[in-house]
């Protein structure tokens, strides 16, 4: 087999030339780069018209170039559009499906444009679309975390820092940092657009078209927000894909840390959280298992998500400048990271929305230990430096710890025994809800602080 | 050894709690993390006022820790600052010393702080100075890579493809391609500041200080543009690392393909330019040799910047929520990647500014395939359906190497054997200026073309 | 849809713990673990007779089990095998087709087995064999490159270092010195083959078989080497992937660093080597073009298989001990790497078999200043101390490049104004052939000892 | 500054040569391969008595290199050795030095040698003698492990898939499952310690000694197992450094999956683990924390190894083939992989060795549902096929959490209803202690099994 759009200078030495059926396989690209297919149409149906308005093109031969193509996108709308033999990759099997539906004209659709702008186009149509929908993903995501916040207000839990016992949170203040978290991947989101939005068509093979294309014009009819700069950088350009990849690994980090809380949370010895049926499976051995498999693979997933990026960039490692065939490589991580995104999120959304939350295990999870701060806090309103009131905090643990008894438990006199600074009031201070509501600064944990973190949620939700 | 910071429930256990001498050196990070040391004292000095405003500290309180905070930043300085056994970090060793200078009133510092908003805000407040920096090494590459492009304007030289002859192209206009890809570099770093410039403090150890303290005042002064949102985000939050990482590897990776082209074309065979000596170097066995180290340690240095990445992805990947010690894993890679960068951009610059361009050597290049498009377009232009002319065109090309003559040197009577079309003006259109010319679409390899490139490039760079 | 596995406690609860199907598809791991299909059923048939032989299956029962799975692998090989809605995995589309076809006895097979301990035998069953064709691929580019090198032993050219002109080589032993990397990865590859071929099945879930099964002799009958040794590692064990995918990226990167070679050297400017027709491609836009994409793609594929290594990598990082669903995430990039080795590994020993060598264009790119370190030798064959002998030519490669001759057109009386211990026959150790035979060191360039490394390469292969 | 090895041909060309600042800086290595020193002076002095050998040098003139190279080891040893600027790298560190000590002849030492074989033959020196050690530091942690498993043998838990309850183990066992993996980790070593002692030394810049150097004799003098058969490979083949990160990273995903139960484990919720004082440090703010800051560092330091990897292999990637200076850029991950190693593996056996383990909580936390296989396992006894067991203990444990009784407590009537096979012997079913002896097949959890284990492992430590 030979490339149909290129085979002029080897068809003339005869059968020799034909590339063998393996280096054909390695050589294609049709098998991933079909997805393409709608977004080509399109850049080729904005580029007859281009090379109309340049005087390459009659109104009549375009308007011939539009009518195959309309009807190669309802081909491929309806599923029906078939690939052939020879079929190189996604161009080719538009410009040869073209060739039989408009004869010879087709052949002008090519003129001042190479693969290598083509493509660099369709990658860049694709993306803007399927980002969009991603965008579209992750405000469900966050959409879905703020409503469990709201139901949850009034539920208390242990916060961990290095999963041991910290300072009591609200269940919903944990719920929002991940919001936090996914409204930075909003914005790189919106920042990487920025970059993927420029049109590189009209820049050919790399010194750019020899036609009097208007690419100011061409770019907005596309939907572009601009047009690349250098033609030799256009079409060798991959770091849209680069940021996509990035992006998608850092998203996937994001979900792999929720996961983790949800399997360790869920687990039987925390209890705090219990998934929904549809979201765990059983063992083919074990019968009364109930695995969160969903989460598992949510943290798996963040290895693929990483491995793709890293296949990028060890690709662009070192490589000329311009175009180079490596670079064709840059489509499958692409698409695998945008399809796994896709499973992701709409898949997260579902375990937090129908997550039963336990309130009651949490409740009986808060130990006296997580008040120590508390304690030393209150030595420090009465004066006593943080340091101290720390050294003196610590000692009282240990001593709760060594008669297997809470704070709480611990009589006045062992504590004025530590400290005289101590009287009956530090009781007060050992208080779960108190605790909680005494972090009323910006960001912190007390009501008001939570339900201003979802004011301004809702309010970036809704913009 | 035992942290001064956390010691007080474990000192009161006796001996059995010191940490063995393995255990320290694996867990203290003043090794690396001095380099903070600066940004700490600054992050201290606007706490110590936060604390004040607050109601918690007096002003004598304050202006004792501020004139100490002043005279340690003084001691870091001049290089005079001793750090002594048992400081387990920076943050540790300038608290150690605060306390010597200024006495038990150092203890009220840590108040409603924790390590773990403080080494946050510390990374961010250093990162901003040192991306500013990084962001002039960016703009001085740039500044180069226009100058060399203004000063060599009339150079001509091969265009490649998968590093085989394409089309002429101007010099020039490949040295402003390298423009291009940095200045996407100089969008991004810009982008991601701005998620870097958001203030930690007063996230406390993940649930909010318990102080009244007004966290938008204490960002400003900081230099911070707003607040991060949720405390036990805050506490966790390492995006910006992963973003500058991940920037630094990109800017790696431009530059390594830089390095390939330099690296190709200065070999004796492509001979097209010269290092400076002063980014070359010498054999150690062979006494003729002239080898482009500076361009093959830029090109190696991608695999550095691209592992620090790595390292801070695998980081991340699947560890629960809020601080765990993990993330003290985050300093070493991004010291490395910033300290590479402050390497390899003046490098690069220096080896551009230098480059002896060997204008006669790239002229020589010139082979007549190299027209071969424009022989396409020429048919073209005389109405032949492109993908006929490329056929053709094709087919002329094999004859010229049979022959072992240029395209030029073909006769007419041997095109119009291939396509009557030919006339004698066809010669017209073999000429490199011409060929070059005629690519004067926007982002195209013509004098006019790269002439408007410059102009917005130094409209760019002026801004 | 649910498990048929494992849906016992859920189906009891009725609809409502019906998995969604997002999360079906989200779970399910048929359109990748359906490879596997022939090793399971080799993998049950093994099974079923271990049972018979722990007396919990009569003969009969084996007997009927083993003819449904014989004629299940038989569709399997005919691809006649239907998969159907609810086919979770290639396990439980197997034990579906197994009752359809003999009864209920099927549901006997899965006693005291788990589909931990299942699919990790199917892997390692699948990995042996495929490994064993890359073995023989390798084998197969390794015989290749030493008949290439048979056939061209007396053709010199510049050998390279930094890319800058180093000493002369034979071409020969150049391509041997891949032929000695990719022993290696032989070497490594059988040292893996022995972790891969270890029978983990027995061990059921996570605790053992609670049934008297022989595992060594169950694995004997497999084909395995031995048995795994504890049933917690083994079905959590995924070394012998991260070791495939290892070595198959260090096998890439070999690749991409003859890929490289192969680029430039079939540069027009270098113009050592050409392509055949069918390892190249055409351009869209160019009719001259002829690019050797086989090559660049090689170089390409590195990313993938460093990319599929990273994956598995992070993957792994930090998950609990035994069985987690995140494991499921390891097949993927598995596949992937063997399919990607079973499409390089043929096109590198084609690309080098039908390589045309151009011996004059090699010799025309011998330049005498490859000669510089034979001139040192000289020297230092005359007493000069090395050092200073590097010091005295370097002066001459000076003079000579000033002079714009060669340092064999340099005259006498200015080597000896350099050092008078130059005499008349220097120039006879400024040859190409003489440079190349005094490296006659083992391992050398020189005739005996490139052709002593065919003897032991040759021998290896045979072996 | 300029190299004091190949300033021939530069320092003719007087000032202008000398190399800026900054580009020494960037060029030089000798921060980092200092640690060469005593393997450089090693393979020196080998050098030196292969040239006698050869004829080079006289006896008397390796006498005084021998002398001279010995005094200069002893520096090393001692710490005496002064670096001076203008010292590049660790070899003219030590020519340089030499010339001091022995004058004129130390110019002889580089004959026939080149900077590319001499860092070569050091690296692998280097790692022969490192990686003996980390083999130790394995062993030694796989000997806690045992030792730690003989000790509590009769210790139940419950063990996980999922971090879900699956069945009852042995805590033994689950130790036990970490000494294979680290067997594996042994294994691997032993086998890439093969590729590491072979002797590049004789292979000079890439083309071979010009002198007659016995290759073999230097390498058995040298402590090789062979020499390198290829001179174009052996001065650029990083293979063993590949295989040594490789290594690195996986023992790195052992321990954090190690790291990652332990801290699971020891949370307060688990509670079924306590580490030492030692291993655990606590909080500036949080007077009570104790946390696992030796597992987590342990958990994150897999990212630092996996990236060391990925530094190395994009190095590689795409580079052409014998030495690129690139390559100078792989001894800084090598050597922060040995270095973290040499930390983790003794923390990690402090930690285990340490570890208190709370028997008793392991007991509370076993869970009646834990025996569920087991109770399929008695149904299958009796002749009901698995799969149908399975479904019909599914809906016992069904029964049982509806009920909020354990599985031993749900009265025989129920069971009958579910299935007549049922009888009141299936209580006997339903031990933890019969549970974990049934599973007596090899590498079960059975104490026999276990002990069959710990037999091995003792054979193999002493081995």
């Amino acid at each position: 087999m030979m490339g149909v759009l290129w085979g002029g200078r080897y068809t003339a030495k005869g059968a020799s030339a034909v590339t063998d059926e393996l280096m054909w396989a390695f050589n294609a690209s049709l098998s991933f780069d079909r997805r393409l297919a709608r977004a080509d149409v399109r850049g080729s149906m904005a580029w007859a018209r281009a090379l109309q308005r340049a005087g390459v093109l009659s109104e009549e031969e375009r308007d011939a170039l539009l009518t195959g193509l309309r009807r190669i996108d309802d081909e491929f709308a309806a599923g029906t559009f078939s690939f052939v033999v020879g079929d190189e990759d996604i161009h080719t099997a538009v410009e040869r499906r073209l060739g039989e539906l408009v004869g010879p004209v087709a052949g002008k659709l090519h003129t001042g444009r190479s693969r290598n702008d083509q493509v660099a186009t369709d990658v860049r149509l694709y993306l803007m679309e399927e980002l969009a929908g991603l965008r579209g993903a992750l405000r469900g995501l966050q959409g879905v975390l703020v409503s469990k916040a709201e139901a949850h207000l009034d539920v208390l839990m242990p916060g961990y820092t290095h999963l041991q016992p910290a300072q009591p949170v609200r269940f919903s203040h944990w719920l929002l940092s991940f919001f936090w978290m996914l409204q930075r991947d909003v914005q790189r989101l919106d920042d990487l657009l920025e970059r993927v939005a420029l049109c590189p068509l009209g820049s050919a093979a790399l010194a750019g078209s020899a036609y009097d294309i208007d690419r100011e014009a061409l770019a907005v009819e596309l939907g572009f927000r601009g047009v690349c700069e250098n033609s030799m950088d256009a079409v060798s350009d991959r770091d849209m894909i680069v940021e996509t990849l990035s992006w998608g690994a850092l998203v996937g980090l994001h979900l792999s840390r929720l996961a983790e809380d949800l399997i360790i949370w869920s687990s039987a010895e925390f209890g705090f959280l219990r998934l929904a049926d549809r979201y765990t499976t059983g063992s083919s051995i074990m019968p009364q298992k109930r695995n969160p498999d969903s989460m598992e693979l949510t943290r798996g997933k963040a290895g693929r998500l990483v491995g793709n990026l890293t296949r990028l960039l060890v690709l662009l490692k070192g490589i000329p400048s311009t175009y180079d065939k490596d670079l064709q490589e840059d489509k499958e991580p692409l698409f695998d990271t945008l399809d796994t995104l896709a499973m992701l999120l709409p898949i997260a959304a579902g375990v937090v929305d129908t997550l039963e939350v336990k309130a009651e295990a949490m409740a009986a999870a808060l130990d006296d230990a997580l008040l120590a701060t508390d304690l030393a806090d209150y030595l420090v309103r009465k004066g006593v430096p943080f340091r101290q009131a720390h050294e003196i905090v610590g000692k009282a643990v240990l001593l709760s710890e060594e008669r297997g008894v809470g704070l709480r438990e611990l009589p006045l006199e062992e504590y004025r025994r530590l400290s005289p600074t101590f009287e009956q009031d530090l009781f007060r201070a050992l208080d779960f809800e108190a605790s909680v509501e005494a972090r009323r600064v910006r960001g912190g944990t007390a009501r008001g602080a939570v339900e201003e973190q979802l004011k301004r949620a809702r309010a970036l939700l809704s913009a």
